[in-house]
């Protein structure tokens, strides 16, 4: 137990902040030891201050007591954040000026061109832009964000294909859960029987952050991205129908094969949430469906299904993830594990313990 | 009463067959008098063969008795077929061949090169097939039909633009309501909470059907489609997300004013099922949504929202329709009514009375 | 036009105002002038303030300018509150002492024993407590009051098996639309294939209210009422599965025939808002339902069905309503067209024109 | 692995079928040897004759050959039956005959007054009933069986109370899952957005199931029950409301108590279905909900809230529980577990092995 990490997670009460909750509570690295939250809910135990319960959190987590979400307030090596876009980008950087790696799940930041915006399946290489943020801002601490929960699940079933064929033009519509816009988010009668085509900022984001998480380190990658996002009847599940075309014609029988041979850039680190399979492609004609794949490795598998060369000259496929897991909390969780793996020399200076004998060398 | 054209629906006892049913009953210018249905329901009332009653029939059409689908068994000058693609055809060319014009929904014969396939708003002239047909077959009757129902959207919404700027490619996908799938249709198990990726044929519907209306007369248009369906728990209402690319680029506003200004080629022709507006753009961000939209102009409006420039170089949409009426019966009815306007010639030798003053003589 | 009685909305942007907007655009009897709503929104035009649109008001109603509620910035004869319980108390009575005919959706003074709890069908002689209640409290004006809506539709079932067999017990479990909790109401996550065995303060009002308007004038019913309510995600409709047993043992035939012969208490009134059936006895096995039932004599009839003796000497039956319209903002407007009706005595004082000649004697 | 009692499951393919499958792949005292279904899917696969997969197999079970549902076919000392009571009857009584414990789910044989009608918890020793079964009918073999899976859920809620204080007289409204109609069973358009107040023969089964198991082994309870079944769109979960009346009045507390304090009849068999809170009472005044307390337990738990004492001098209580596991598949599993834990003496003249040390002596 002693030897586990200390981390605490701002924004605790809401969706994504319980979903972080719930699975550092089993977590082998880290160690809940704080929770932070609005004002509204400061100095309440945590188990009070959940307006809306998506899990059962355990006694001893409930009694936390919900601290500001400040550096004065909450001392851990790591901080996860579930705040707010509106609020996130200012407390995030304070608490990594103030020396702790705050691993972000906030819109905010993830364009910076030193604040690394990583799947690490994808561009763990990215992480080294720690490296610019630290000497540019000055910071002991440092900033990692993980990407919108769309763009997630669309740039790991695009990473495979872009690595083999390099990508050019991209078209997505996605059908996104409810449970990407919080809680209370989305009114029931707004969405029961319905589809509504439209979220506000989302497609925006897919472009930009999708670029970036493809791209090489310094520049965003050279393909247009063409996006319309809608919200659907579901609960919990992104689905994301692809059409892409590549630097040259790509045959169904390529492209598969390309996404089945796909390897992890951190499958031998053993980072604990890492899945065995981050991208699951299936065979059968009507899947991926979120009902039946969204809890595929424990929430970070990407189920990709529907394979197959499209009219246009490209290649179309559904690719289907878990918005709360592999689009927010999990996201965040394995760029933690990435960053205490692989950063040793930097973990020195910051707040992380240097040789806990248990984590991988990297 | 008497002067109205006596019309029969094949396959009445289906969910199309009783959208048929229904606006026939209001219907000026035709008289339901026949319905025919499988063998399981010849000889019963229509009122006790319904398994699942998507509305409430008159008596006096709850009485018709069910006859068999047979040009014997059917006399009329229009039958209107809602049988299902694996039996529809050679009962259409039964009916066609002793002298009925058969408007039918099937799937059959679509794409046959002397079959019109017809949304009156876009390609009336397409009516003109007609002539080759009866000569090439040699009926006295003929067969008009309409289009799959997600693909009478997308051509809707399309034809302006198609027409302004000449289409070069399409990326659609759909997100279609399960009344699509007809009675009873897809499980509930399989669509609560849940999206599914596939339906069967669809796709190829989408991308074949699509060129042949858009395209002259002879020739299917020369534009590539990348077509993903998808079904969703809405009851009514396909909605369809589209990219398009024209022969050159196109702003925002061209887009916009091109779908507004457009006019339907039937406007002046005074077809009773003609909605007023058969293609509405709003402006509103999150519209279309099929709960809302789909019943504008009883169902025969297309809805489009949306419209802007994307980030390939091309335009982007959200169109929506009543896959039941502007996809099916309302469709077909709307074929029925141009036929009878616009064929006084053909009518002749058919057995549609040639001379009724109250029809637009074209 | 002119001959129309100017009438006021309070709480108009809601949506149970927004039901009564609309249905006051093509009112025979009555005019809107004025439109209320909280400060948040007074001085805007009523068609900018509308978060949620549950319809498209007309232009001319768009243009309203938003009023604050007060007597002084709203003068007309009869004022409808569709005002949220926390404020609408103070509120109505502020407007019954100038002069308003105040008739009010909302929970407050529902149960006082000078105001009247009215289902014109059923107890339209409650409207004599008018009396006592501008004696008592000096108004010129006056309040009346409809039922919560699911007491509504469970009152309208019962009364004809009270008043024919005498009402001893009862027993009711609803299943309740999302619509019933307003807008944003609901939270999606909360109710998506789930149900929800709790609605806050609902249950007391079913058993309060329905003895109030099933029992005299002067004092509420002698029976006992057990309540069970659940939410289920439904747009429209409550759900009342209601078991019930009398003075003496009834049988499934007189039960039956109680609830179709049955006649309205203002049948021979002419009221626009009063349907055909106010009552609607279904024999299927499968009904009423809500998506096909709700919208049944425009909203304002309660479909009953599955009438039969059950397994404890009493009689079970399904009642369903349209929670908008015969639960609120339909119930209001009868009681008003009730008040207009009946009352040509009283309106002398206050402020509705006494001697509108198309309006029945009453 | 070899110290594991054979069994085999009749109606494999359906969904309680599958429930049974995935249930048994996993269990420490059953091994599943042979899967029967009806004629269309004999000599198949079992992997490939599944229409809907609920779960996936193991490829081991995959790979069983389908068999017929004879007692030639299918020689195992345990056999469940998930086949529709259409044909369940005479091949259960087959099986029987050939030796066979027949452990059904079928409504078949459940009222016969020499088949025990099983929930452990409740009434194990309703077992000794087959005594009598064997003894009237000659059968080596035995058929016990589990009930309809509404009736599961309201008599484990009903238990404790009927042993503390007496039940006089029932009412129920229940609100059933999809899946409790099997696949494809419930059509989405009947479903989504709306609520059927009918379930084939389902009132039936609640109202003569729940008094006899709740009445002693040779009688029904002297109880009356008034049941109202409906189906609302949840894909898992039946959820009962319930009012109940006793020999005396009882008091919220006590009622409480009697539900906090129940103790289960097997609960020291160690049966390995048995959950460890065969009832949950929940505390909060809006649950239990389907979507979040359907898995308590594996499936086994039922959860039961918003005791309270009602209007008309009894106790209300809304009770929830899986309806294929509690209801269904988890039911019949641990009647087996209990036959094969309780009857080492009836062991010995059918098929079961008589001495496994690993088993409770009972």
């Amino acid at each position: 137990m002693t030897t586990r990490i200390p981390v605490a997670v701002l924004g605790a009460t809401g969706l994504v902040g319980q979903e972080f909750v719930r699975r550092l509570e089993e977590h082998p690295w880290f160690e809940l030891v704080a929770v932070g939250a609005s004002e509204r809910s400061t100095g309440r135990p945590y188990g009070d201050a959940l307006r809306h319960r998506s899990c059962d959190p355990r006694p001893v987590t409930c009694d936390l007591t919900i601290s500001p979400c400040t550096p004065d307030a909450i001392d851990a090596p790591i901080v996860f954040s579930a705040l707010d876009g509106a609020v996130a980008g200012p407390i995030g950087e304070a608490f990594a000026r103030a020396g702790a790696f705050v691993v972000s799940n906030a819109r905010n930041h993830r364009l910076d061109d030193d604040v690394p915006l990583l799947i690490p399946e994808v561009n763990a290489d990215h992480l080294e832009l720690i490296e610019r943020q630290r000497a540019v801002r000055g910071w002991s601490g440092a900033i990692v964000t993980n990407p919108n929960c769309a763009t997630a699940v669309i740039c790991l079933a695009l990473a495979p294909l872009h690595q083999a064929f390099g990508l050019r033009e991209v078209w997505v519509t996605t059908l996104q859960a409810v449970s990407g816009a919080g809680y209370p988010g989305v009114p029931s009668l707004d969405i029961l029987g319905n589809v509504v085509p439209w979220i506000d900022g989302e497609e925006e984001k897919i472009v930009r952050e999708s670029r970036k998480i493809l791209g090489g380190r310094a520049h965003p990658g050279e393909f247009g991205v063409s996006a319309q996002v809608t919200r659907v009847p579901v609960e919990h599940g992104h689905t994301a129908c692809i059409a892409a075309r590549f630097a040259r014609r790509v045959t169904t029988v390529e492209a598969t094969s390309a996404l089945r041979e796909w390897r992890s850039a951190v499958a031998d680190l053993g980072l604990p949430s890492a899945p065995t399979t981050p991208l699951r492609v299936r065979a059968e004609q009507d899947r991926p469906q979120p009902r039946r794949d969204v809890d595929r490795g424990d929430g970070m598998t990407v189920s990709v299904g529907r394979v197959r060369e499209d009219g246009n000259g490209g290649i179309r496929l559904v690719a289907l993830g878990h918005n709360l897991v592999r689009g927010a909390a999990g996201a965040a969780l394995l760029n933690a594990e990435l960053c205490v793996s692989a950063l040793p020399a930097l973990a020195g200076p910051a707040k992380i313990p240097a040789s806990e004998e248990r984590w991988p060398s990297g």
